[in-house]
Protein backbone atom coordinates (compact mmCIF):
# COMPACT_ATOMS: atom_id res chain seq x y z
CA UNK A 1 0.00 0.00 0.00
CA UNK A 2 1.54 3.47 -0.94
CA UNK A 3 0.46 6.90 0.69
CA UNK A 4 -0.03 9.32 -2.19
CA UNK A 5 -2.31 11.84 0.08
CA UNK A 6 -4.44 14.33 -2.07
CA UNK A 7 -4.20 12.03 -5.31
CA UNK A 8 -7.81 11.44 -5.54
CA UNK A 9 -9.03 14.46 -4.07
CA UNK A 10 -6.33 15.98 -6.93
CA UNK A 11 -8.49 13.67 -9.72
CA UNK A 12 -11.59 14.32 -7.90
CA UNK A 13 -11.03 18.35 -8.51
CA UNK A 14 -10.10 18.28 -12.07
CA UNK A 15 -13.43 16.36 -12.63
CA UNK A 16 -15.47 18.61 -10.81
CA UNK A 17 -13.91 21.90 -13.02
CA UNK A 18 -14.75 20.05 -15.93
CA UNK A 19 -11.13 20.02 -17.02
CA UNK A 20 -11.64 16.18 -17.34
CA UNK A 21 -14.63 14.27 -19.03
CA UNK A 22 -12.89 11.18 -20.31
CA UNK A 23 -12.47 7.67 -18.83
CA UNK A 24 -10.66 7.52 -15.69
CA UNK A 25 -8.49 4.26 -16.42
CA UNK A 26 -5.10 4.97 -14.61
CA UNK A 27 -6.50 8.26 -12.85
CA UNK A 28 -4.65 8.33 -9.33
CA UNK A 29 -3.28 4.79 -9.32
CA UNK A 30 -3.76 3.02 -6.30
CA UNK A 31 -6.76 4.50 -5.29
CA UNK A 32 -10.47 2.39 -5.40
CA UNK A 33 -12.47 3.18 -8.34
CA UNK A 34 -16.16 2.50 -8.37
CA UNK A 35 -19.24 2.43 -10.12
CA UNK A 36 -22.38 4.71 -9.49
CA UNK A 37 -26.01 3.53 -9.13
CA UNK A 38 -28.48 6.28 -8.12
CA UNK A 39 -32.30 5.35 -8.09
CA UNK A 40 -35.32 6.74 -5.65
CA UNK A 41 -35.68 5.23 -2.63
CA UNK A 42 -38.58 2.80 -3.04
CA UNK A 43 -36.03 1.21 -5.19
CA UNK A 44 -33.20 1.36 -3.06
CA UNK A 45 -33.68 -1.74 -1.05
CA UNK A 46 -34.33 -4.08 -4.25
CA UNK A 47 -31.08 -2.85 -5.55
CA UNK A 48 -28.80 -3.13 -2.59
CA UNK A 49 -30.08 -6.68 -2.67
CA UNK A 50 -29.07 -6.80 -6.14
CA UNK A 51 -25.85 -5.94 -5.27
CA UNK A 52 -25.77 -9.11 -2.41
CA UNK A 53 -27.18 -11.64 -4.50
CA UNK A 54 -24.68 -10.80 -7.04
CA UNK A 55 -21.20 -9.92 -5.23
CA UNK A 56 -19.20 -10.57 -8.38
CA UNK A 57 -20.36 -7.84 -10.47
CA UNK A 58 -21.75 -5.54 -7.70
CA UNK A 59 -19.51 -5.21 -4.42
CA UNK A 60 -21.55 -2.74 -2.82
CA UNK A 61 -18.76 -0.21 -1.24
CA UNK A 62 -21.05 2.39 0.35
CA UNK A 63 -25.11 3.25 0.18
CA UNK A 64 -25.89 6.94 0.59
CA UNK A 65 -28.62 8.11 3.30
CA UNK A 66 -31.42 9.41 1.28
CA UNK A 67 -31.03 12.68 -0.35
CA UNK A 68 -27.03 12.74 0.03
CA UNK A 69 -24.60 12.75 -2.81
CA UNK A 70 -21.94 12.22 -0.29
CA UNK A 71 -20.10 9.65 0.12
CA UNK A 72 -19.22 9.59 3.95
CA UNK A 73 -17.23 6.95 4.22
CA UNK A 74 -15.52 6.55 0.92
CA UNK A 75 -14.59 10.37 0.03
CA UNK A 76 -16.46 12.51 2.73
CA UNK A 77 -14.71 15.73 0.99
CA UNK A 78 -16.93 15.01 -2.61
CA UNK A 79 -20.06 15.33 -4.49
CA UNK A 80 -21.24 12.53 -6.39
CA UNK A 81 -23.45 15.05 -8.40
CA UNK A 82 -20.19 16.70 -9.72
CA UNK A 83 -17.02 14.37 -9.37
CA UNK A 84 -17.28 11.74 -12.23
CA UNK A 85 -16.61 12.42 -15.63
CA UNK A 86 -19.95 11.80 -17.54
CA UNK A 87 -23.08 9.94 -16.31
CA UNK A 88 -25.80 8.10 -17.78
CA UNK A 89 -29.85 9.19 -16.97
CA UNK A 90 -32.23 5.97 -18.11
CA UNK A 91 -36.10 6.42 -17.91
CA UNK A 92 -38.06 3.35 -18.27
CA UNK A 93 -35.01 1.35 -19.33
CA UNK A 94 -33.68 4.00 -22.12
CA UNK A 95 -30.85 6.13 -22.02
CA UNK A 96 -31.97 9.80 -22.78
CA UNK A 97 -28.49 11.46 -21.63
CA UNK A 98 -25.38 11.58 -20.53
CA UNK A 99 -24.38 14.85 -18.68
CA UNK A 100 -21.53 15.89 -17.35
CA UNK A 101 -23.00 16.78 -13.60
CA UNK A 102 -26.05 15.45 -12.30
CA UNK A 103 -26.77 18.80 -10.20
CA UNK A 104 -30.03 19.35 -11.55
CA UNK A 105 -31.06 15.70 -12.07
CA UNK A 106 -30.68 15.39 -8.01
CA UNK A 107 -33.40 15.47 -6.04
CA UNK A 108 -34.28 14.56 -2.24
CA UNK A 109 -35.86 10.99 -2.24
CA UNK A 110 -32.42 9.56 -4.58
CA UNK A 111 -30.29 7.15 -3.09
CA UNK A 112 -26.62 5.97 -4.46
CA UNK A 113 -24.65 3.27 -4.24
CA UNK A 114 -21.20 3.19 -5.11
CA UNK A 115 -19.51 -0.35 -6.57
CA UNK A 116 -16.12 -1.65 -7.25
CA UNK A 117 -14.53 -1.10 -10.61
CA UNK A 118 -11.76 -3.46 -12.13
CA UNK A 119 -9.94 -0.05 -12.68
CA UNK A 120 -8.67 -0.85 -9.27
CA UNK A 121 -6.48 -3.46 -9.94
CA UNK A 122 -4.82 -1.88 -12.88
CA UNK A 123 -2.64 -0.24 -11.23
CA UNK A 124 -1.63 -3.68 -9.46
CA UNK A 125 -1.39 -5.26 -12.66
CA UNK A 126 0.73 -2.67 -14.43
CA UNK A 127 3.48 -2.58 -11.03
CA UNK A 128 3.68 -6.01 -11.11
CA UNK A 129 4.82 -5.47 -15.02
CA UNK A 130 2.30 -6.84 -16.63
CA UNK A 131 0.93 -4.48 -19.71
CA UNK A 132 -2.59 -2.94 -18.99
CA UNK A 133 -3.07 -1.62 -23.16
CA UNK A 134 -5.89 0.99 -22.00
CA UNK A 135 -3.90 2.23 -19.38
CA UNK A 136 -3.58 5.24 -21.75
CA UNK A 137 -5.21 8.96 -21.54
CA UNK A 138 -8.50 8.81 -21.87
CA UNK A 139 -8.53 4.69 -22.48
CA UNK A 140 -11.16 2.78 -21.77
CA UNK A 141 -11.88 -1.27 -21.52
CA UNK A 142 -13.77 -3.40 -23.43
CA UNK A 143 -17.21 -4.48 -21.68
CA UNK A 144 -19.68 -7.16 -23.06
CA UNK A 145 -23.21 -8.66 -22.15
CA UNK A 146 -22.92 -11.98 -21.62
CA UNK A 147 -25.11 -15.04 -21.63
CA UNK A 148 -25.28 -15.44 -18.15
CA UNK A 149 -27.18 -14.11 -16.35
CA UNK A 150 -27.65 -12.26 -12.63
CA UNK A 151 -29.60 -13.03 -9.81
CA UNK A 152 -32.76 -11.40 -9.81
CA UNK A 153 -34.13 -9.07 -7.28
CA UNK A 154 -37.56 -7.01 -7.10
CA UNK A 155 -37.13 -5.20 -10.60
CA UNK A 156 -33.86 -5.82 -10.91
CA UNK A 157 -32.85 -8.49 -13.20
CA UNK A 158 -30.56 -8.75 -16.51
CA UNK A 159 -27.35 -10.20 -17.68
CA UNK A 160 -24.31 -10.28 -16.30
CA UNK A 161 -22.05 -7.42 -17.73
CA UNK A 162 -18.07 -8.43 -18.38
CA UNK A 163 -14.80 -6.56 -19.27
CA UNK A 164 -12.07 -7.78 -21.27
CA UNK A 165 -8.45 -7.34 -21.42
CA UNK A 166 -5.62 -8.89 -23.45
CA UNK A 167 -3.49 -10.82 -21.64
CA UNK A 168 0.35 -12.20 -22.64
CA UNK A 169 -0.01 -15.85 -21.96
CA UNK A 170 2.48 -15.99 -20.01
CA UNK A 171 1.45 -13.55 -17.53
CA UNK A 172 -2.42 -15.12 -17.13
CA UNK A 173 -1.45 -17.46 -14.22
CA UNK A 174 -0.03 -14.12 -12.04
CA UNK A 175 -3.07 -11.95 -13.49
CA UNK A 176 -5.27 -14.71 -11.89
CA UNK A 177 -3.55 -14.65 -8.47
CA UNK A 178 -3.43 -10.87 -8.34
CA UNK A 179 -6.80 -9.93 -9.44
CA UNK A 180 -8.13 -12.82 -7.06
CA UNK A 181 -6.73 -10.48 -3.95
CA UNK A 182 -8.99 -7.93 -4.75
CA UNK A 183 -12.53 -9.15 -4.70
CA UNK A 184 -12.88 -5.28 -3.78
CA UNK A 185 -12.38 -4.79 -7.71
CA UNK A 186 -14.22 -8.45 -8.92
CA UNK A 187 -11.39 -10.46 -7.72
CA UNK A 188 -10.42 -13.33 -10.66
CA UNK A 189 -11.08 -13.46 -13.53
CA UNK A 190 -14.36 -15.63 -14.78
CA UNK A 191 -13.48 -16.92 -18.00
CA UNK A 192 -10.18 -17.39 -19.91
CA UNK A 193 -9.88 -17.92 -23.31
CA UNK A 194 -13.37 -18.70 -25.11
CA UNK A 195 -15.41 -15.56 -25.94
CA UNK A 196 -17.77 -17.64 -27.01
CA UNK A 197 -18.40 -19.56 -23.59
CA UNK A 198 -19.66 -16.29 -22.49
CA UNK A 199 -22.12 -15.56 -25.60
CA UNK A 200 -19.84 -13.19 -26.75
CA UNK A 201 -19.93 -13.49 -30.56
CA UNK A 202 -17.53 -10.05 -31.88
CA UNK A 203 -14.81 -9.17 -29.18
CA UNK A 204 -14.05 -6.14 -31.69
CA UNK A 205 -18.00 -4.95 -31.14
CA UNK A 206 -18.34 -4.26 -27.10
CA UNK A 207 -21.43 -3.17 -25.67
CA UNK A 208 -19.96 -0.82 -24.16
CA UNK A 209 -16.12 0.80 -23.70
CA UNK A 210 -13.81 0.57 -26.57
CA UNK A 211 -12.75 -2.01 -28.88
CA UNK A 212 -9.41 -3.74 -28.57
CA UNK A 213 -7.73 -6.16 -30.48
CA UNK A 214 -6.34 -9.50 -28.92
CA UNK A 215 -2.73 -9.82 -30.39
CA UNK A 216 -0.05 -12.74 -30.67
CA UNK A 217 0.72 -14.20 -27.97
CA UNK A 218 -1.98 -13.05 -26.26
CA UNK A 219 -5.37 -14.48 -24.58
CA UNK A 220 -8.61 -12.52 -23.88
CA UNK A 221 -9.17 -12.19 -20.04
CA UNK A 222 -12.95 -11.31 -18.79
CA UNK A 223 -14.11 -10.14 -15.34
CA UNK A 224 -17.37 -9.45 -13.65
CA UNK A 225 -18.11 -5.85 -14.47
CA UNK A 226 -20.16 -3.04 -12.80
CA UNK A 227 -21.55 -2.18 -15.92
CA UNK A 228 -23.85 -5.04 -15.38
CA UNK A 229 -25.73 -2.75 -12.87
CA UNK A 230 -26.71 -0.41 -15.84
CA UNK A 231 -27.84 -3.59 -18.11
CA UNK A 232 -29.99 -4.16 -15.41
CA UNK A 233 -31.72 -0.32 -16.08
CA UNK A 234 -32.10 -1.31 -19.10
CA UNK A 235 -33.77 -5.33 -18.93
CA UNK A 236 -36.08 -3.90 -15.41
CA UNK A 237 -37.40 -1.12 -17.73
CA UNK A 238 -36.31 1.33 -14.08
CA UNK A 239 -38.00 4.22 -14.30
CA UNK A 240 -35.75 6.31 -13.26
CA UNK A 241 -32.04 5.23 -12.87
CA UNK A 242 -28.61 7.67 -13.17
CA UNK A 243 -25.06 5.95 -13.28
CA UNK A 244 -21.60 6.91 -14.36
CA UNK A 245 -21.16 6.59 -18.14
CA UNK A 246 -19.12 3.37 -18.75
CA UNK A 247 -15.21 3.56 -17.87
CA UNK A 248 -15.97 7.22 -15.97
CA UNK A 249 -15.69 5.75 -12.74
CA UNK A 250 -16.20 7.64 -9.19
CA UNK A 251 -12.70 7.77 -7.85
CA UNK A 252 -12.54 7.61 -4.02
CA UNK A 253 -10.28 7.94 -0.82
CA UNK A 254 -9.86 4.57 -0.43
CA UNK A 255 -6.55 3.18 -0.96
CA UNK A 256 -5.80 -0.66 -2.58
CA UNK A 257 -4.62 -3.06 0.31
CA UNK A 258 -3.51 -6.81 -1.02
CA UNK B 1 -30.10 -24.63 -11.55
CA UNK B 2 -32.29 -28.08 -10.01
CA UNK B 3 -35.13 -26.87 -7.68
CA UNK B 4 -35.17 -29.43 -4.89
CA UNK B 5 -38.14 -27.80 -2.86
CA UNK B 6 -37.95 -28.79 1.13
CA UNK B 7 -34.35 -29.51 0.94
CA UNK B 8 -32.62 -26.92 2.93
CA UNK B 9 -36.18 -26.95 5.56
CA UNK B 10 -35.32 -30.88 5.61
CA UNK B 11 -31.36 -30.20 6.77
CA UNK B 12 -33.01 -27.46 9.29
CA UNK B 13 -35.26 -29.51 10.72
CA UNK B 14 -32.69 -32.25 11.19
CA UNK B 15 -30.25 -29.61 12.92
CA UNK B 16 -32.72 -28.02 15.06
CA UNK B 17 -33.93 -31.36 16.22
CA UNK B 18 -31.01 -32.14 17.48
CA UNK B 19 -30.46 -34.90 15.28
CA UNK B 20 -27.41 -33.35 13.49
CA UNK B 21 -24.50 -31.82 14.93
CA UNK B 22 -21.87 -32.11 12.55
CA UNK B 23 -20.62 -30.00 10.07
CA UNK B 24 -23.00 -29.13 7.07
CA UNK B 25 -20.47 -30.15 4.13
CA UNK B 26 -21.92 -32.23 1.24
CA UNK B 27 -25.84 -31.42 3.18
CA UNK B 28 -28.56 -30.14 1.06
CA UNK B 29 -26.65 -29.83 -1.83
CA UNK B 30 -27.40 -27.18 -4.62
CA UNK B 31 -28.35 -24.79 -1.73
CA UNK B 32 -26.63 -22.08 -0.13
CA UNK B 33 -24.56 -21.97 2.96
CA UNK B 34 -23.63 -19.49 5.26
CA UNK B 35 -21.47 -18.11 7.96
CA UNK B 36 -23.24 -16.39 11.29
CA UNK B 37 -21.62 -13.58 13.24
CA UNK B 38 -24.17 -11.91 15.77
CA UNK B 39 -22.89 -8.68 17.24
CA UNK B 40 -24.38 -6.12 19.52
CA UNK B 41 -26.45 -3.45 17.58
CA UNK B 42 -23.67 -0.82 18.90
CA UNK B 43 -20.88 -2.63 16.29
CA UNK B 44 -23.43 -3.99 13.83
CA UNK B 45 -23.08 -0.97 11.78
CA UNK B 46 -18.64 -1.43 12.17
CA UNK B 47 -19.68 -5.12 11.40
CA UNK B 48 -21.50 -4.19 7.93
CA UNK B 49 -18.53 -2.14 7.20
CA UNK B 50 -15.80 -4.68 7.63
CA UNK B 51 -17.97 -6.64 5.41
CA UNK B 52 -18.33 -4.47 2.66
CA UNK B 53 -14.25 -3.34 3.02
CA UNK B 54 -13.41 -7.26 2.65
CA UNK B 55 -16.37 -8.87 0.34
CA UNK B 56 -14.07 -11.90 -0.64
CA UNK B 57 -13.91 -13.35 2.69
CA UNK B 58 -16.80 -12.16 3.58
CA UNK B 59 -19.75 -11.34 0.92
CA UNK B 60 -22.67 -10.49 2.93
CA UNK B 61 -25.79 -11.90 2.33
CA UNK B 62 -28.15 -10.61 5.06
CA UNK B 63 -28.58 -8.74 7.85
CA UNK B 64 -31.20 -9.48 10.01
CA UNK B 65 -33.64 -6.69 11.73
CA UNK B 66 -32.09 -5.46 15.36
CA UNK B 67 -33.23 -8.55 17.87
CA UNK B 68 -34.86 -10.67 15.19
CA UNK B 69 -33.67 -14.25 14.90
CA UNK B 70 -35.06 -14.64 11.84
CA UNK B 71 -33.35 -14.47 8.17
CA UNK B 72 -36.72 -12.97 5.92
CA UNK B 73 -35.03 -12.77 3.29
CA UNK B 74 -32.55 -16.11 2.57
CA UNK B 75 -34.95 -18.86 4.93
CA UNK B 76 -37.97 -16.91 6.63
CA UNK B 77 -39.30 -20.10 8.16
CA UNK B 78 -35.71 -20.45 10.10
CA UNK B 79 -35.17 -19.52 13.09
CA UNK B 80 -30.97 -18.38 14.00
CA UNK B 81 -30.95 -19.56 17.01
CA UNK B 82 -31.80 -23.62 16.80
CA UNK B 83 -30.90 -23.83 13.25
CA UNK B 84 -27.40 -24.58 12.85
CA UNK B 85 -25.77 -27.31 13.95
CA UNK B 86 -22.89 -25.68 16.63
CA UNK B 87 -22.22 -22.43 17.81
CA UNK B 88 -19.70 -20.24 19.00
CA UNK B 89 -19.67 -17.70 22.05
CA UNK B 90 -16.84 -15.15 22.13
CA UNK B 91 -16.30 -13.02 25.06
CA UNK B 92 -13.61 -9.94 24.94
CA UNK B 93 -12.08 -12.08 21.62
CA UNK B 94 -12.07 -15.46 23.97
CA UNK B 95 -13.94 -18.27 22.77
CA UNK B 96 -15.55 -19.65 26.03
CA UNK B 97 -18.58 -21.70 24.40
CA UNK B 98 -19.60 -24.19 21.71
CA UNK B 99 -23.35 -24.29 22.58
CA UNK B 100 -25.65 -26.23 19.53
CA UNK B 101 -28.04 -23.71 20.04
CA UNK B 102 -28.18 -20.10 21.39
CA UNK B 103 -31.99 -19.70 22.65
CA UNK B 104 -30.58 -18.60 26.11
CA UNK B 105 -27.86 -16.49 24.70
CA UNK B 106 -30.13 -13.97 22.40
CA UNK B 107 -31.10 -10.73 23.21
CA UNK B 108 -32.74 -8.29 21.78
CA UNK B 109 -30.31 -5.52 20.84
CA UNK B 110 -28.30 -8.33 18.73
CA UNK B 111 -28.06 -8.25 15.14
CA UNK B 112 -27.46 -11.32 12.90
CA UNK B 113 -25.53 -11.84 9.85
CA UNK B 114 -24.91 -14.06 7.41
CA UNK B 115 -22.09 -14.29 5.10
CA UNK B 116 -21.52 -16.73 2.12
CA UNK B 117 -19.80 -20.11 2.17
CA UNK B 118 -17.69 -21.98 0.45
CA UNK B 119 -19.39 -25.32 0.93
CA UNK B 120 -21.33 -23.82 -1.46
CA UNK B 121 -19.28 -24.43 -4.40
CA UNK B 122 -18.57 -28.00 -3.21
CA UNK B 123 -21.73 -29.48 -4.70
CA UNK B 124 -20.53 -27.80 -8.00
CA UNK B 125 -17.27 -29.39 -8.16
CA UNK B 126 -18.41 -32.76 -7.49
CA UNK B 127 -21.40 -31.98 -10.18
CA UNK B 128 -18.61 -31.44 -12.56
CA UNK B 129 -16.73 -34.80 -11.73
CA UNK B 130 -14.13 -33.41 -9.66
CA UNK B 131 -13.33 -35.36 -6.58
CA UNK B 132 -13.94 -33.21 -3.01
CA UNK B 133 -12.60 -35.29 -0.15
CA UNK B 134 -14.27 -33.79 2.83
CA UNK B 135 -17.77 -34.21 1.37
CA UNK B 136 -18.64 -37.53 3.54
CA UNK B 137 -20.79 -37.18 6.80
CA UNK B 138 -19.14 -34.99 9.19
CA UNK B 139 -16.34 -34.16 6.79
CA UNK B 140 -14.90 -30.46 7.08
CA UNK B 141 -12.02 -28.52 5.49
CA UNK B 142 -8.72 -26.98 6.85
CA UNK B 143 -8.84 -23.57 7.32
CA UNK B 144 -6.06 -21.08 9.05
CA UNK B 145 -5.15 -18.02 9.64
CA UNK B 146 -2.59 -16.20 6.95
CA UNK B 147 -0.42 -13.48 6.86
CA UNK B 148 -2.50 -11.27 4.88
CA UNK B 149 -4.46 -8.91 6.86
CA UNK B 150 -8.41 -7.79 6.40
CA UNK B 151 -8.96 -3.94 5.55
CA UNK B 152 -9.99 -2.68 8.87
CA UNK B 153 -13.39 -1.66 10.24
CA UNK B 154 -14.10 -0.29 13.78
CA UNK B 155 -12.99 -2.66 15.90
CA UNK B 156 -12.58 -5.58 13.25
CA UNK B 157 -10.02 -6.14 12.25
CA UNK B 158 -7.05 -9.02 11.93
CA UNK B 159 -5.44 -12.04 9.64
CA UNK B 160 -7.52 -13.18 6.81
CA UNK B 161 -8.69 -16.77 6.99
CA UNK B 162 -8.44 -19.08 4.30
CA UNK B 163 -10.09 -22.70 3.19
CA UNK B 164 -8.14 -25.48 1.99
CA UNK B 165 -9.12 -28.30 -0.75
CA UNK B 166 -6.43 -30.96 -2.03
CA UNK B 167 -7.78 -30.53 -5.66
CA UNK B 168 -5.84 -33.01 -8.91
CA UNK B 169 -3.70 -31.21 -10.80
CA UNK B 170 -5.59 -31.86 -13.87
CA UNK B 171 -8.55 -30.34 -12.03
CA UNK B 172 -7.15 -26.70 -11.19
CA UNK B 173 -7.77 -24.80 -14.33
CA UNK B 174 -11.17 -25.99 -14.06
CA UNK B 175 -11.98 -25.46 -10.28
CA UNK B 176 -10.48 -22.26 -10.92
CA UNK B 177 -13.19 -21.03 -13.41
CA UNK B 178 -16.27 -23.17 -11.59
CA UNK B 179 -15.68 -21.17 -8.46
CA UNK B 180 -14.87 -17.91 -10.02
CA UNK B 181 -18.30 -17.69 -11.07
CA UNK B 182 -19.33 -17.94 -7.37
CA UNK B 183 -18.88 -14.86 -5.94
CA UNK B 184 -21.95 -15.62 -3.40
CA UNK B 185 -18.92 -18.19 -2.32
CA UNK B 186 -16.19 -16.50 -2.14
CA UNK B 187 -15.15 -16.91 -5.97
CA UNK B 188 -12.23 -17.82 -7.35
CA UNK B 189 -9.00 -19.35 -5.23
CA UNK B 190 -6.65 -16.67 -3.63
CA UNK B 191 -3.66 -18.86 -4.37
CA UNK B 192 -2.63 -22.01 -5.88
CA UNK B 193 -0.04 -24.60 -4.65
CA UNK B 194 2.46 -22.35 -2.32
CA UNK B 195 1.73 -22.36 1.54
CA UNK B 196 4.47 -20.42 2.01
CA UNK B 197 3.58 -17.63 0.54
CA UNK B 198 0.17 -17.39 2.70
CA UNK B 199 2.69 -17.34 6.20
CA UNK B 200 1.03 -21.35 6.53
CA UNK B 201 4.02 -23.04 7.46
CA UNK B 202 2.05 -26.66 8.37
CA UNK B 203 -0.77 -27.86 6.08
CA UNK B 204 -1.17 -30.90 8.65
CA UNK B 205 -1.98 -28.05 11.98
CA UNK B 206 -5.23 -26.34 10.42
CA UNK B 207 -6.29 -23.31 12.70
CA UNK B 208 -9.68 -24.36 12.47
CA UNK B 209 -11.54 -27.64 11.16
CA UNK B 210 -9.71 -30.87 9.87
CA UNK B 211 -6.74 -31.93 8.68
CA UNK B 212 -5.93 -32.99 5.35
CA UNK B 213 -3.40 -34.31 3.08
CA UNK B 214 -2.22 -33.67 0.40
CA UNK B 215 -1.46 -36.49 -1.87
CA UNK B 216 0.44 -37.20 -5.43
CA UNK B 217 -0.59 -35.30 -8.25
CA UNK B 218 -2.38 -33.02 -6.01
CA UNK B 219 -1.85 -29.10 -5.11
CA UNK B 220 -3.38 -27.29 -1.69
CA UNK B 221 -6.11 -24.46 -3.82
CA UNK B 222 -6.91 -21.60 -0.80
CA UNK B 223 -10.15 -19.90 -1.15
CA UNK B 224 -11.03 -16.86 1.74
CA UNK B 225 -12.79 -18.07 4.14
CA UNK B 226 -16.30 -16.63 6.49
CA UNK B 227 -14.20 -17.51 9.81
CA UNK B 228 -12.39 -14.54 8.86
CA UNK B 229 -14.99 -13.12 10.86
CA UNK B 230 -14.13 -15.11 14.16
CA UNK B 231 -10.38 -14.24 14.03
CA UNK B 232 -11.87 -10.72 13.92
CA UNK B 233 -13.45 -11.37 16.95
CA UNK B 234 -10.70 -12.82 18.11
CA UNK B 235 -7.74 -10.27 16.88
CA UNK B 236 -10.10 -7.31 18.10
CA UNK B 237 -11.16 -8.46 21.45
CA UNK B 238 -15.05 -7.69 20.84
CA UNK B 239 -16.42 -8.10 23.58
CA UNK B 240 -19.65 -10.39 23.15
CA UNK B 241 -19.48 -11.86 19.51
CA UNK B 242 -21.31 -14.89 18.40
CA UNK B 243 -20.63 -17.53 15.45
CA UNK B 244 -21.01 -20.57 14.09
CA UNK B 245 -18.28 -22.88 14.77
CA UNK B 246 -16.19 -23.56 11.57
CA UNK B 247 -18.04 -25.79 9.23
CA UNK B 248 -21.35 -25.78 10.99
CA UNK B 249 -22.97 -23.37 8.75
CA UNK B 250 -26.45 -21.94 8.25
CA UNK B 251 -28.37 -24.12 5.26
CA UNK B 252 -30.39 -20.88 3.19
CA UNK B 253 -33.52 -21.40 1.22
CA UNK B 254 -30.84 -19.91 -1.74
CA UNK B 255 -30.02 -22.23 -4.95
CA UNK B 256 -27.15 -22.21 -6.46
CA UNK B 257 -27.46 -20.76 -9.74
CA UNK B 258 -24.58 -20.14 -12.16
Amino acid sequence: MTIEPNTSQEARRRIRSGEWTDPTAGLAPGFVQANLAVVAEDLADDFERFCQLNPGPLPLLERTEVGSPIPVKLAPAADLRTDLPRYRLYRDGTLVEEPTDIVTLWRSDLVAFLIGCSFTFDAVLREAGVPVRHLRPGGNVSMYKTNRMTNPAGPFAGPLVVSMRPIRREDVDRVIELTASLPIAHGGPLHVGTPDLLGIADLSAPDYGNPASVGEGEVPVFWACGVTSQAAAEHGGIPRMITHAPGHMFITDLQVTR
